[in-house]
């Protein structure tokens, strides 16, 4: 079958079989096809869909297209937690030292900013001498002696995916739930874990903003990890606003450090607790969510998930004083306001516009080459639901560049609806699709 | 408009205004917006069609991506014909001459085989020192001294289309009526013609097979060409059978010049004089259509267009005693019949696969860089609805490549179908669009 037999019959909407996807994903993998043919593809995969067999057969792909690990026998159970991407969202950073201490094995391979979403790995580095790049070899040591390494996605781990996912992101193609199953879903797999619990934004910050896109999207990605063997379920959790109050990548790592120190937001913490007690309910069936949850409060009243969080930040070359002394870290030149204009109820926030705007500020990348200027970004103090008296602070704004700062001041007053009675406010975690 | 906006937006279905189609078909001529984010445009427009003003919009860009040609006041009317394509289809070898003979200007631009069906430029190049690659200067002479000059698309007519047209040719984005219509209208408005018949094909032989595809085509095609002041009509033709008996370059020369010499097969007559008629009577409305066809016969009869012909091509750098001597040119080493396994009615054949065939036998190119051999094709000696009996000839396939021979004599017996009773015919014409 040649390359373009398949896209025509992709494009008509017919099914392709398991032989034709590989033949597909390998020739452009090895260069023998070209760009332009698997863009054209993509964008009949994003217009007609994919059904279960064959997003269960991108995966495979791309899955074998790499390396994948294998842990062999640890005396712990292995797992990894992903999320699909909003704003605001740092519950990796808490999440993983703490099932670290909790005995878990957390081999993390985590992506960049994206869209109007942030990155862990860009967050990661905002910590001084912060290393992801590290080879799979010390990664796996890593993961082996201290139960946690927090790398990205290397050129031997689905080189598919990689070289797919670079093209998604220049011809529109990224909001596609087939492909974005088989790219998260194969990454995962080759990490060699045991268990995989999914954070499934839904809201006006999300990829998917409707709930039957982000239930589709749930069930898919669990589909797909049960077939590989690994225990998986989803939260689909609420992105209707920020997560937490701080946007932007050193911001995050503050506001991370502050949850491991007991001061965290409470969506922060009621998401971290949630998405770990899944995974510890994997390792243990036995365990109650009640236990699960007391186990992971414990680490964080004792100090232990901070200090796993120190010790793994010193073992990848980054600076582990400025996060116990963080008033050192480097304030932005300039700062603005956002004030409420009228009294009322905090019923509606432009989440999508907040996570641009944080790019505008200097926290994310409009192209690749761009530099992340990590101190930048926004605070938002009120949330949803809140009752917010005209003048109080809403937002503040944090940048070193003063042009983008006042551009943004003005596009982000438009980005919060109040009104005098309290409207309903969605439900932080949704529901569970397991 | 960034590229990708405009990308995203074609793909939800939504309509392009002219800027966003101007901008991204400019982008893609410079070079500033690489191949692959056509490609997924491409199949984006593919997929969710365009309106009538989006290929308006199209067309335009197209055309004024390159040079359009202005004959000025010339003493006569300036026309050409165009067809979507089929199997067998040489009407423009005869049409040219006899409109110039009438006293029409026929500035004709062709193009090469596509797909499974041949190409007027491949079939003027069957004769020995024919030159489709004049400079537009050249050919704007020959056109106002000789009435009619013959060549293929240069770098300078439509570049646009030209460099979208090769990309469609791979991603399997090429029968989409609103891409067909802007590239074909672009080409045909560029050559600054006053009136233009359009043969679009109908039946198993064309790119557009149902009846429905087919009309929406030629109101498509009509309304671009009415919609630049030109006069346009378009005949729906039927292609259930290859358009007379020769199929293959030099094999359809031939059969053009036997039309000249007044020994032409009736269907390949009847659609020459059909579309000549539109012309005439496009130049002068007061003509009737049987004055209009008494004309054209009259230039058969007498002579003059073969001699139109004769001349034309020795202008080009043709050897013109090819044609006068026809039985001098190369003939191929192997030939096959296939007859007939049972008697009765001939009801069904095969138009695409034969279309196929003759490239495999050598009259066509399966990749680009492929070298057609010219003497190479295959002549049908039955038409549709004839009784035939047990043992009969109805095909004859000339290849110089054994192999290939033998496979085609294999696939093309199962291409024809017989039954007891004679079943119903479609008519040659089936309709007239303007």
């Amino acid at each position: 079958m040649i390359p373009y037999q398949i896209i025509e019959k992709k494009s008509r909407g017919d099914v392709l079989n398991d032989g034709e996807i590989r033949d597909f994903i390998n020739g452009y993998t090895d260069g023998s096809i070209p760009d332009y043919q698997m863009s054209a593809l993509l964008m009949a995969i994003f217009i007609r869909g994919m059904n279960t067999d064959e997003t269960l057969s991108l995966t495979r792909c791309m899955l074998e297209s790499g390396e994948r690990m294998d842990f062999g026998a640890l005396p712990g159970f292995i797992a990894d937690k992903h999320s699909t991407g909003g704003v605001g969202d740092k519950i990796s950073i808490l999440l993983a030292p703490i099932m670290a201490v909790l005995g878990v094995y957390i081999p993390m391979i985590s992506g960049r900013g994206l869209g109007h979403s942030g990155g862990t790995l860009d967050k990661l580095e905002s910590i001084p001498g912060f290393n992801v790049n590290l080879s799979l070899e010390e990664w796996r040591k890593l993961v082996m002696e201290e139960h946690v390494g927090l790398i990205g996605q290397t050129g031997t781990i689905c080189p598919a995916d990689k070289k797919i996912y670079s093209l998604r992101d220049v011809t529109a193609t990224v909001r596609s739930i087939p492909l974005i199953s088989a790219s998260i879903m194969s990454k995962k797999i080759a990490e060699g874990i045991q268990g995989l619990v999914l954070d499934v934004k839904t809201g006006n910050g999300a990829f998917m903003q409707s709930l039957d896109d982000s239930r589709t999207l749930a069930k898919s990605l669990v589909h797909i990890g049960n077939g590989y063997g690994i225990k998986t379920t989803a939260l689909i959790t609420d992105m209707n606003q920020p997560l937490g109050k701080a946007i932007g990548n050193w911001f995050e790592i503050r506001e991370s450090v502050l949850g491991l120190q007991g001061d965290g937001p409470e969506d922060v913490m009621e998401i971290t607790y949630a998405l770990g007690a899944e995974i510890l309910q994997m390792a243990n069936p036995d365990l109650s969510r009640e236990e699960a949850i007391k186990r992971q409060k414990k680490t964080i009243s004792d100090g232990s998930a901070f200090e796993k969080l120190l010790k793994i930040v010193a073992l990848q070359g980054g600076d582990p004083k400025v996060l116990e002394n963080m008033e050192t870290y480097p304030k932005t030149r300039y700062r603005e306001s956002i004030k409420a204009n009228q009294s009322g109820y905090l019923t509606h926030i432009d989440t999508m516009a907040m996570g641009f705007a944080g790019i505008q500020l200097g926290a994310g990348r409009r192209v690749i080459s761009d530099r992340i200027d990590y101190s930048s970004g926004m605070y938002i103090h009120k949330r949803l639901g809140e009752k917010v008296d005209a003048g109080a602070e809403v937002l503040t704004l944090y940048s070193n560049d003063e042009n983008a700062l006042k551009e943004v001041k003005k596009q982000l007053s438009t980005s919060l609806s109040f009104t005098d009675s309290p409207a309903a406010i969605p439900p932080l975690i949704v529901e569970k699709i397991q």
